[in-house]
């Protein structure tokens, strides 16, 4: 019953570089590999302008290589580790972070960078056909077609390090990928679930930001009261798994307990279930397709849970989403520009510059506006991006301009 | 992200024999294999005194050999069939159900023959090395530790037939077995999942015999009642899929929509959901390890359902699951001299004789009575279970003789 990939490399570490090791993924990653040094060693560590956490790293796991955003970090880190015995390779910028992505001896990149900032060393491990754990959605969402293709040509496996994602990649194990009748995503609904639609309407940051069950990034939290999130992850999933979007459906699901689900043909449903706790999701990576790690975390309890609810998800009040399956639809680079002008939206809405609903209708905007193109290289998604951000935030300051 | 496993023989069709081919469980399989007849070729039934149903079975899947339970039935058989142009080899008693079973012809024996008088054939199945689907539960229950080795020792793979170890089965594809922390079955509580104890102890067998999500037998449906039936369950766990009764869970699920999960080492779960309804766990053996076969069953609606439920199991109010643990602790002939008090419990009840806790009773007279013994042959297992049913039967005509 065990799946027909090699064990892991048994008696041999995974050798793992962590791209964006001072964030939220990628300290929760460290911890994870920390517990397992029989499993893992870190090779490669690539961060931005958190200094002394990244030198607290470096001294805990010895890497070899360490790539810092600017010449200041680079300084600031020599000095941090002036003094101690193990000295790593110190380098600079997106050039260096790409390095360590794709340095000979690293087989596993974790890829936490977030934003667009994180997709060139995304893409050069995957060029450099390492095993890459996916954080960076922003890859996914702006340059996944692109990005699958060339994971195919490398032969470099990408798998998902979201807990959606990674539910349906569990969910997939073992099974025929062309017995899969639809994907399931679940989203949590957001503060906002159950609001009426003037409510939201006059929302303020503050009140979007209270997310009920995960505690994430800004951007992530307002597009999880938007649900435009789950639209971005339907472009993600669209990309991972090879299936158009007519297959990938939402429910709302508020208790986040079940993942994300998959429908097979003949009628049975495969769910994957936890707690929500990022290293769920990162530690199956990080082990796939070896034996899982025997984590601490607090085992699920549905008996003292009681009950998990699903509801059909509302475009009414929450149009973001069905913007990323046009976008699917019209495909190119139209998913890069909503998710650029979703950016532009959201942070002007954190600004307290516009009312909540202008976020979807700045993003209606974009995709209208933009002229879709084939995406041949990373750069061309990037433009895209920024493109979508320029005419959201067009849109944006001309009906919002202050008197 | 495909099993490793061979993806059926392409373009051959698997020859399947339906050992109780007139039952519930018989008569669906016959409904699945006929609507994909480039997967399946009926070659052999084996039924009991439904002649008729029989004879038109024989008539639509035309099998090389069909078995029945006596001479009559055997003549009454060849009378229905004169005249056809298709006339099988027909086969008579326990003898002809085993022969069918191992005919050189068949690849895939579903084993649907109900209680101990499924046994044997399921055995000669195993023993030959055939891919069995395994509905006759008892075959696990009583024998589950034998029929193991005996299936390792011919290569024979025992796929489930009933939709709790179908799910689990479903849920260990593509994960390795050896990271289970533990499997949780799901019980729908039956019918007196909410009542308070003094009004279980006075219900009436009509009380009992109304499940509240699926239709079956008397004896099983008496068995979700009292919880039995997840203890069962619990039994053939054991040993389909190797591991520990410690291992192995129960949680009430009223819904029935989840039908069972398996949580590993990391705190993920991975569960399999569906609508009630056999035709998908069959499909499941039916087509495993090639690709599931598209059913028209009604798609899983979780929206619609709105919420699923769950609780602890009360083992207060429900003891007889409790003492399908102590028997598999014990180990040997004891789950086989409990499933035979058992039986013998609910045949009293269901006559009027005994009171509905009074099965638990006799189950944990008969086990206690019970001298464990090692099970070297399926005799051994069925003697054992008739030893209980005796020693059941003896508690509760000393407890409750008629004045």
């Amino acid at each position: 019953m065990d799946s027909g990939q090699a064990p892991g490399r048994i008696g041999m570490r995974r050798k793992v570089a962590v791209l964006g090791s001072t964030g939220s993924v990628g300290t929760s990653a460290l911890d994870v590999i920390g517990r397992f040094p029989e499993r893992f060693q870190v090779v490669g560590l690539a961060a931005g302008n958190r200094i002394d956490l990244l030198a607290q790293q470096v001294r805990a796991h010895r890497p070899e290589v360490v790539s810092v955003r600017d010449e200041a970090g680079a300084r600031a880190l020599a000095a941090e580790l002036s003094g101690q015995d193990h000295r790593p390779e110190i380098l600079v910028g997106q050039a260096g972070a790409c390095a360590v992505a794709s340095a000979s001896e690293v087989d596993f990149v974790m890829a936490a960078i977030a934003g667009s900032a994180g997709m060139l060393s995304t893409a050069a491990a995957v060029e450099a056909g390492k095993t890459v754990g996916l954080a960076n959605k922003e890859s996914m969402v702006l340059a996944g077609e692109y990005l699958m293709a060339k994971a195919r040509e490398n032969g470099a496996p990408i798998l998902p390090v979201d807990s959606e994602h990674s539910a349906i990649f569990q969910c997939l194990a073992g099974h025929h990928l062309s017995d899969v009748r639809r994907l399931v995503l679940t989203a949590s609904g957001g503060p906002f679930r159950t609001w009426e639609r003037e409510k939201i309407e006059s929302c303020t940051p503050a009140e979007a930001l209270k997310h009920p069950n995960w505690t994430m990034g800004d951007k992530i939290t307002i597009d999880s009261a938007t649900l435009m999130n789950k639209g971005l992850e339907v472009i993600e999933a669209r990309w991972l798994f090879d299936l158009p979007p007519e297959q990938i459906a939402i429910v709302v699901h508020p208790e986040s307990v079940v993942h994300s689900m998959v429908e097979y043909v003949d009628g049975s449903v495969v769910a994957q279930l936890g707690t929500p706790d990022m290293r769920g999701p990162i530690a199956y990576a990080l082990s796939w397709p070896g034996p899982r790690l025997p984590l601490d975390l607090p085992a699920l309890d549905l008996p003292a849970l009681g009950e998990l609810r699903f509801e059909e998800p509302d475009g009414e009040r929450f149009p973001a989403f069905t913007l990323a399956y046009e976008a699917l639809r019209i495909g190119g680079t139209a998913p890069a520009a909503v998710s650029g002008a979703d950016e532009a939206g959201v942070a002007a809405f954190l600004q307290g510059r516009i009312p909540f609903p202008a976020i979807a209708e700045a993003i209606a905007y974009a995709l209208e506006k933009h002229q879709a193109r084939t995406i041949g290289s990373v750069e061309d998604a990037i433009d895209a991006s920024d493109e979508g951000a320029r005419l959201a935030g067009g849109y944006l300051a001309g009906r919002f301009a202050k008197d």
